[in-house]
């Protein structure tokens, strides 16, 4: 096969289930990845037919299908299941998956699964739980191979064939010293390419980079991503090693924080599951509280606006302008935010760049709100001469010449100017907001294009009426 | 170490050089990594130093550490670099390090190198120049292991150590039969784990998955993310393999394919390089051209602004809503689009779900838009209530009692309406925009919330004043 999705159906699963057909079923287990069953299974509608499924297929398979179940068909089936059932899927599962699932999942289930689980693997797995979600010792798995770094290259080998299997990976394996100190990792490659006598310490990688159970996940993917990790130590204070975290999980954290932050950052809170999983009220409650927060702090452009009515009267063309001038203020703002919350969250800058950025920011805004302001004066000229936007000068007197053009160029320049100041405040924001959430540990892309655009709208207006009025009084200019 | 940056700095390395202490300089290479070295290299002022270290270091490490700097030092380096230094850097170099460093350099220093490069390497890299950037065969590398499927466990683990040391992974080997057509995968774990003689074809995985070279990187980082690879075959159109994908590539793509889209989608052309190494004058230009077209296009509103002055004129309580309703259009319509583009990005939909995504974004929209505007209708005689926007009914008379209440309801009505309309068309465009791009096979991400509000503004305007205008026709509300 060379696609997903193409080959395998609900239907041919439940007929195999149905017919009885359990060799052709497990046959499936070896044609496709679990992941292709798991999806087909998740829109089969009867899903007791499932618990025959993992009763007749090795739980092997069945324990990494089931984790790749959504998280409907996996209440589903383990409220359907038998405690020996559960039993056996778990005594198949890794830790991490276990946990992953148990994160989601209604109280009443979270016990029926750690009833079912061995002492030991309990006291993990509620260890694993407790670990605030986003954080290194959340998504670790403590399923790693460690070995003292005097072990030779051919015990390591043969250690690693005995006891590998129930590893996370055996790509990476971690070195200790005699006082359990975690002192580097070997690769398996090096591994296969060392001579057999050679031991762990003549070969193990000692420029390697740990977090801890704290570290932030977004922290933790972005070394992987450097360093071209296969997998990354979690460090207890002691130096200890107590979880890996292996690069097939940290591809889903790049994904999963970059569609959150492409959320947050349109003003939508983020989805925990995919779009088609999602239900339609479920994404509507997404939106909905964004537009009516926005929404309601927008009472302050209406009162702004409300107080210049006067204005507005006066000089009609003034709210022709009005929309411009908020796009662009919004639109120039977004622009930074995003720059400054994806730069954020790969971690590129420390604290004490702030200055060095802001004075960055500073020039690049400057440069930006020139250009547009020059092109914006000539653009409006141009929609004024050719009657897309009608101004004529003040009213009572018919403008002709140079007397015309003098009226337009002002009105023009009122409104090139506010944008020029427009884009500078709005680009403050957007730099400005994203940063004080990563000063206050908050998650910067909260700071959104809506939400810079919202409290941007209120000092552009502001400007705009306020520039009007100021030249109408040091000039007595009748517009 | 357990964090870049905080140790090593380039006038470390500045003096290293200056004061011939080669043998420290050959140990920083154990003791960081090279990204981190080069990190140190791209500050440091005088690059000819760096022409020093690439001929005192190892060439497996400078190769690296080559590919590592930053696009200027790298054409700094290679300007100052004899013949004879180039090509023992790239006969240490990957060819598909030497593609990406190819992709961006001036023709003059490509011919440089290319001049430099045994002639079988340069057909290749040709070749691989040659494939559209974005696609499978832009980003594979020619490096792989491929080896008979009759071979037995132990001759494949000889001949990896035999051959191995120049393949980008040997981690996933891949299986081919007598006539040379791909036939699976082994990974070495599964050598690691299998009796010494059998063969290949016994322990083979067929259940994978392959593109070909047009495939999008996109599709690419999802099959890889998906099914959890260490690498992906490319095949050619006879089914052969000429070239393989691997996930420490991947995690790169999907990285910058997610500030791609995010940069897209706040209306800033995306960056080629990190935000620190981008200029004060190519960031400024990267803003620009998006806030001069949206600048531009916004001359839609200010018509309609500009044709309904009339009515603004005479109830010029209209004018305060505009941002509201202008904000809250934006907003819905960058929600849709975010969601869609991440969906279409991630390869959610299939173009026949065309009609199945319409029917869900209706009726989550209808939610939307329904509970928005019912807020909005509270929220907005409360508004009028308290003063906070003053409206008191058609001047002349002096309202009270249910005639005020009736004409801010009115009014009130006429806004939460029109947010209601605005809310579901610019939920539309938001849905249909991305849907469009992606059947003209553009990037979805190109409908960005900026450009999708500017298009709703229009409409949202229309849609106020038109409304305004008609139940004055209708009823001949005095408002």
């Amino acid at each position: 096969m060379t696609d997903q999705k193409e080959n395998l159906t609900s239907s041919t699963i439940e007929e195999l289930i149905k017919e009885k057909k359990y060799p052709e079923l497990r046959n499936l287990f070896e044609e496709y990845p679990e992941i292709d069953i798991a999806e087909a299974c998740d829109n089969i509608d009867d899903k007791t037919l499932l618990i025959t499924l993992f009763r007749v297929v090795k739980s092997e398979f069945t324990a990494e299908l089931f984790h790749c179940l959504n998280q409907d068909t996996q209440e589903t089936i383990v409220k359907l299941m038998t405690d020996k059932d559960v039993t056996s899927l778990l005594d198949a599962s890794k830790n991490d998956d276990i946990v992953d699932f148990l994160e989601d999942m209604p109280a009443n289930l979270v016990s029926k699964i750690l009833k079912n689980t061995p002492k030991e693997d309990r006291e993990i797995i509620n260890k694993l739980l407790n670990y605030k979600e986003g954080t290194a010792g959340s998504i670790m798995t403590t399923e790693f191979l460690e070995f003292s770094e005097t072990l030779t290259v051919k015990e390591t080998i043969d250690k690693i064939r005995e006891i590998g299997k129930d590893a996370e990976t055996i790509y990476t394996i971690f070195v200790k010293d005699e006082k359990r100190n975690f002192k580097g990792t070997v690769d398996l490659d090096d591994l296969i390419f060392a001579k057999q006598d050679e031991t762990l310490k003549d070969i193990m990688n000692i420029d390697f980079v740990t977090v801890d159970v704290y570290t932030d996940q977004e922290k933790v993917a972005e070394l992987v991503r450097r360093y071209d990790l296969n997998a990354i130590a979690v460090l207890n204070d002691d130096k200890r090693l107590i979880g890996i975290i292996t690069v097939d999980d940290i591809v889903d954290v790049i994904q999963r924080e970059a569609n959150e932050d492409m959320s947050l950052q349109a003003g939508i809170n983020p989805l925990k599951d995919s779009y088609s999983n999602t239900g339609v009220f479920k994404m509507a409650m997404k939106c909905f509280p964004w537009l009516a927060f926005l929404l309601i702090i927008d009472v302050f452009s209406s009162i702004v606006i409300s107080n210049f009515q006067y204005s507005i009267a006066k000089v009609a063309v003034l709210s022709a302008f009005i929309p411009t001038i908020m796009d662009a203020g919004g639109n120039a703002g977004s622009q930074t935010s995003s720059v400054m919350v994806r730069s954020i969250a790969l971690n590129e800058f420390k604290n004490k760049d702030f200055l060095k950025v802001l004075w960055k920011e500073t020039r690049i805004s400057l440069i930006v709100a020139t250009f547009t302001g020059v092109i914006a004066w000539i653009w409006f000229m141009i929609e004024m001469y050719t009657g897309l936007v009608s101004y004529n000068g003040p009213e009572g007197a018919g403008h002709t010449g140079w007397d015309l053009f003098a009226n337009r160029a002002g009105i023009s320049l009122l409104v090139s100017v506010t944008l020029f100041l427009t884009i500078l405040i709005s680009k403050f924001f957007g730099f400005v907001l994203p940063w004080i959430a990563k000063l206050l540990k908050k998650d910067p892309a909260m700071m959104s294009g809506p939400l810079i655009t919202s409290i941007v709208d209120v000092s552009s207006l502001l400007i705009y009426f306020g520039v009007f009025e100021i030249i109408q009084l040091i000039f007595h200019v009748p517009f």
